[in-house]
């Protein structure tokens, strides 16, 4: 990420990648601080085994487009919010990517995705990370089958008498 | 793809995967016209050996999220302007998914870079294709230094007398 | 609705039609989380007897418009705001919809209306069920009134000596 | 709708509604130029059998708010799209009604689902019709299939050799 | 204005109003909840000595456009924001008036400014009124003199060692 | 205005000023580019007779609230549309102005509109310009009547059998 | 600045500019309310020898237009956020000027950047200062490797067991 | 600029620059196709003689800010549109800077406004190049005084007989 400001939203995309036992590293890589370390970093990713990069910023967020320029490998971007404009422009500046560069955008503040989504790319070639998303996708839907079982009492209070 | 009306854009896509020797299908797959295919082509698209799934779509765009659902496969959306709002409504709708169901979103008209996305996330585990990806990325450096060399000769024409 | 993090806005709905002695059912039909369960209620609504169906989802708000592909039955769609963009990215993912398909949109958070939505979309051959919409209308003049009285006695100690 | 120029895009509402055989009538009402026979127009529909209304205006968009607060009957809105602003500022004024009055609104120049949630609302509580809603669905899901087909045929030619 | 919810917004159009000694009335008059008062309202305010009207409403807005349609009068607009979308839907639900029927509009919550141009209104036929708004732009002045010196008193304290 | 580039526009404002047979003037006064003659017409217009000012612009639309800052009079700005953003930024530079110095906005690119506001405004003192306008609007009224009578013979044609 | 409320904003520039030692003046000069003092202060500051002018604004924010349109000086504009819109009025207000006259705006809020900005452009012809702006970018790219450090330690206890 | 697809509009640029006699370069330098380069560029610039960078870029526009970052000169920004958006995320990409890396943005394809604030830069202390910059802007008064002038007779057609 390209601050430790962006912790708090980013620490999903690790604890999401942790679930599935996938090893990773983070670090603050400022694309407008620290240039000539960041090109490095993205340079240097893949020969050091890296198969896939999360990388988040807000504002004018050029740390996952300048990443993708320099590797060849997926390269997932994190709209970070900040104070102003709700992250529209944390967005706009990492999904707008000119054709030859593209970066794999999620949601604003959806650092959780990322990692879920990076778990999805290993797991494209990996047989049994891939079961392990076919589970986790079953508990989701379990966990959305108890809350509708929740809500359901919780709203037959509101019915009308009929 | 939700519509053939998709075609001319994500046509782009198919051109960058084959330029890549990868190979792949195109499909009319609609989320809203035929849903229950729909979850039927996402659900058995790993089973048939598809690894990366790439979704174009416009507007209220579900495709690309409904595949996701249904589907551990990592899925690329691509939002397809529509003749109002500039993509805008596509890209919101693709690109906001909720916690545990990621795509992985690219520019608005983007889909050329949907293709170099699939590339690389093949190419993430796949030593070959990932040295194709990186002579692409010197080719794409050669092509920008033309350019320059062209402009800066255009651009003498401008200069002042001093 | 697709969460029962939605519920507090959604509860909205359930009230208004409790208040017209509509009897109704409330559940958590995630779009993205049980995608097939989602198709199958949508599947069967129309043949259990039920006659309106009223979807609300954020961010990228798919469950409105997938529900609507499988159902003849008219869906009325709620854009509920998620923590960013304010519920613009949910209003267009609900509204946009394709020719085909559509879903009656309500405003942001306006789950109320899409409870009074359906009341009407019921009235409107339900002699008896219209009589007590226009109640309703009556009732809503009525407070409009009282505001207004209580509203130029409070604004009279502003008037300026003249 | 509020003027003769919103006809080209409010046709197809009209066109959507005759093609289920249900009869209708099209015709200016102005909010803004005739504000008392709107007003009457509204009041006057639901007694004359009128059973939904569908309401198309642009820009600054009150025709479709203002008749649903004179009738009890479901009101559909029709953003239509002016020169600037791309139907943005028409789709906020039609869907952003306060509670209490509901208006059902479709996309951006979405006349034909207009049309359409019109015969689905109708059907609500007529099997006939609503047999016929599931045919033109099915009708739908064909169509995909076959632009489908022409398009794996042409994808075809692009694929790499392998 | 629409609602006595309004009313925290639109008090300061009353007080600018008062402290030009300005007669006026406050009142609730909803376009949705009471159309055909509404109607009469604005139909009779001319009559009855009324020379501006100022009509502030939050989201789909339509209450400073109805009035413009029955009135000869100078209509003037306060966009009331609402809990989402900070006002923009009012704005463009009040400014993007069709050709005919002009709305003056201010400033998003610019209820004070509503009541400032109301004076100026009054005054460009009124040689006193127009003293007391040229005294009162004089105040302006002076203020923001008194606060370019209290601040460049503080920016002194920042000052660097030169 | 500030550019006869905007005078296809503004054209507009001062035909309909001219069918109420109001005499007016037009010119060039940019805030930008001859900021000081810009600041002495504001001031001396009241003072010349001038009881109404329309201002167009576009972009970072500084015309209207300049001019309203150095006037006693009311200040009409017509947000002028520029090649890009639709007039977004136009409507937001001319109708957010402080509290103290209010400008009426119209619609963007809405020029005849604030012709028929500064009519309104000179007829809030003024019998015969308000029977002008009155007439005026019962002219619209009549036009919209003409126009809904063609409608219906044409949507006539669309009628299914029945 | 337009106005002292504008300071607790614009403080951040005057810090940054007293950190590289470079002499300046803080002062409300408002384009609305004190116009032809603006206008006095824009034409003399060059002859003073002032050599930069930072201007900060909210809402349809004229100050850096205006004040560019006197002085053949670089004028800053700092985008002041208001309480609705989160900035971007005031964004568009100042960064979209018309050809002739330009404005080196900076983000919303962002004063400590035209602080910066400001540095930049003295030392663009003074070696000293320039130096203290090489040093200063590398006193930043030192405070991210340290951030990065202790993120690095934190995100440790994340890691999966592997 | 990024791009020779850039350079329809960033000529406008260069062309400004040359009106006032000030010695440029113009080169392609992508900071997604060749980042080392464009690293590089940004870092040698100085040391070159560069006073002044002018950084064109669209979309997801990095290049200003990736040689802000690397440089301590002023670097100016011009958003280029392209064909979805209207530029607003190009222009999003460029000002929304971190604090820390200034770049001075111009409107939305405003790249002759980017060549002037150049100018002005230079000008800040260069009082012969500051005294042209006083000669232009008298020159863009002259002009507007005689588009004005031209105004008034063509407006005189459209004047009521009164």
């Amino acid at each position: 990420m390209g601050s430790d400001s962006d912790w708090p939203v980013m620490k999903a995309a690790a604890e999401a990648v942790a679930e599935f036992g996938v090893p990773f590293e983070a670090d603050v890589v400022s694309a407008h601080r620290m240039p000539t370390e960041m090109i490095e970093y993205g340079r240097r990713a893949a020969g050091r085994g890296v198969e896939v990069i999360i990388a988040g910023a807000g504002g004018a967020a050029h740390l996952p487009g300048m990443l993708a320029s320099v590797t060849p490998l997926p390269v997932i971007g994190v709209p970070v919010p900040l104070k102003y404009l709700d992250g529209l422009d944390s967005l706009l500046s990492i999904v707008q990517m000119p054709a030859g560069v593209p970066v794999a955008t999620v949601a604003v503040g959806g650092a959780r995705n990322a990692g879920l989504l990076a778990v999805r790319i290993l797991a494209a070639t990996d047989a049994t990370l891939r079961a392990r998303m076919v589970e986790f996708q079953e508990r989701l839907k379990e966990q959305a089958h108890a809350k509708g079982e929740r809500l359901r009492a919780e709203a037959a209070a509101l019915k009308p008498a009929d």
